[in-house]
C-alpha cells in the first residue's frame, strides 16, 4: 500500500514556504491507517517492548494502536500543565522561544523498555525532549517510530546518533 | 477485569474539593488498555462504522486504537487552529469562559456512520460540541464511548437526549 499518496499536501501552510504534511487524509482511510499502525508494530514483534510512549497530541492517535497491536502499555508525554500527579519536564526550542513536556514519575522507569511514537520528525525538539525525559527515569528507549520524516531538517539523525533506531514509512524532501 | 480499580483517583485536584480519574496508571496496564479498547468496540463489531472520531487528545489514545480494532479510518476533532485546511467550529462552554472545536470539511460527511469516543465523559460540553460537529457535516453518529463517566455532571444523560446510544465503561460518582 502506498501511504505516501494518502498524506495530503498543503502548499504554504502555515506560513509561504512551507509545505504542510497533513496526515489527517491518512487516518481516515482504514487501510491506511491499520497499515501504518501494523508497520510500526512490526519490527517489534518478537520482542514487544513494555510500554509505548508517545508525544502529545497527535503521537497518541498511532501510540495507542500500537500499544494494543503489541499487548504492552502506554505512557503519555504532555504539554506542560496537563498531567495531574508528579512530573518531570524537559524544555525544547519552538521556532519562537520554547515550551515544555511533561512525564510522569509514577510511571514507567528503571530498566523499563520503551517505544517512542509520533505522527511526524522534523528538527526532532520534540522526540529528543521525549526521549531525555524517559532516560531521565531510568528507561531504556528501544526505538523510535513515525509515520513521517522530513529528513532535510535532520531529527532522525540526532535520534539515531543518541543510539536510538528510528523507524519512518514515508520520506518528504524538503521542507 | 476490574478497569475501576486501575484508575488513580488525585484529590483535591486541580482545586479543592474535586476528585480528579487519572487514566494513565490504566493505560500504563497493558492488560487494562486492551481490555478497554476491546469494550469500546464490542457493541460495534457486527456492524462497525465508517469512521472513529476521537476528541483532542486523549481521547485520541483510545480512538486510533478502537478504529484500528474495528477496521475503520479515524477522524480527529481538535482544538481550535490545529487541523490545517478547510475547517468548521463550534463553542463549547468552560468553567470560565468557552473554547472551540473543529473539524476537517474535506472528511466524512453526508450519511457516514461516525462513533464518537472520548476518555471521560463529565457535563458533556466537549462531546456535544463534537457530536453537532459531525451532524454540521452531514455524518449520523450511531453511538458514543467513554473509559470513564461521572453521572452527577449529567454529560451522558445529554448526549442520550440527542438519540445517541452511550456506552462508558466505568462510573465514579461525585466530582
Amino acid at each position: 500500500m502506498d501511504l505516501r499518496s494518502l498524506i495530503r499536501t498543503i502548499p504554504d501552510f502555515p506560513k509561504p514556504g512551507i509545505q504542510y504534511r497533513d496526515i489527517t487524509t491518512l487516518l481516515q482511510d482504514a487501510g491506511g491507517l491499520r497499515e501504518a499502525v501494523q508497520q510500526l508494530a512490526a519490527p517489534y514483534r518478537d520482542n514487544p517492548p513494555d510500554a509505548v510512549a508517545a508525544l502529545d497530541a497527535r503521537g497518541f492517535i498511532f501510540g495507542g494502536a500500537v500499544a494494543v497491536e503489541l499487548g504492552c502499555g502506554f505512557v503519555p508525554i504532555r504539554k506542560k500543565g496537563k498531567l495531574p500527579g508528579e512530573t518531570i519536564g524537559r524544555d525544547y526550542d519552538l521556532e519562537y522561544g520554547s515550551a515544555t513536556l511533561e512525564l510522569h514519575t509514577h510511571g514507567r522507569g528503571q530498566g523499563e523498555r520503551i517505544l517512542l511514537i509520533d505522527d511526524l520528525i522534523a528538527t526532532g525538539g520534540t522526540a529528543l525532549a521525549g526521549l531525555a525525559l524517559l532516560r531521565d527515569v531510568g528507561a531504556e528507549v528501544i526505538g523510535a517510530g513515525f509515520l513521517v520524516d522530513l529528513p532535510d531538517l535532520g531529527g532522525k539523525a540526532k535520534l539515531e546518533a543518541e543510539g536510538i533506531p528510528v523507524r519512518a514509512l514515508v520520506a518528504f524532501e524538503g521542507h
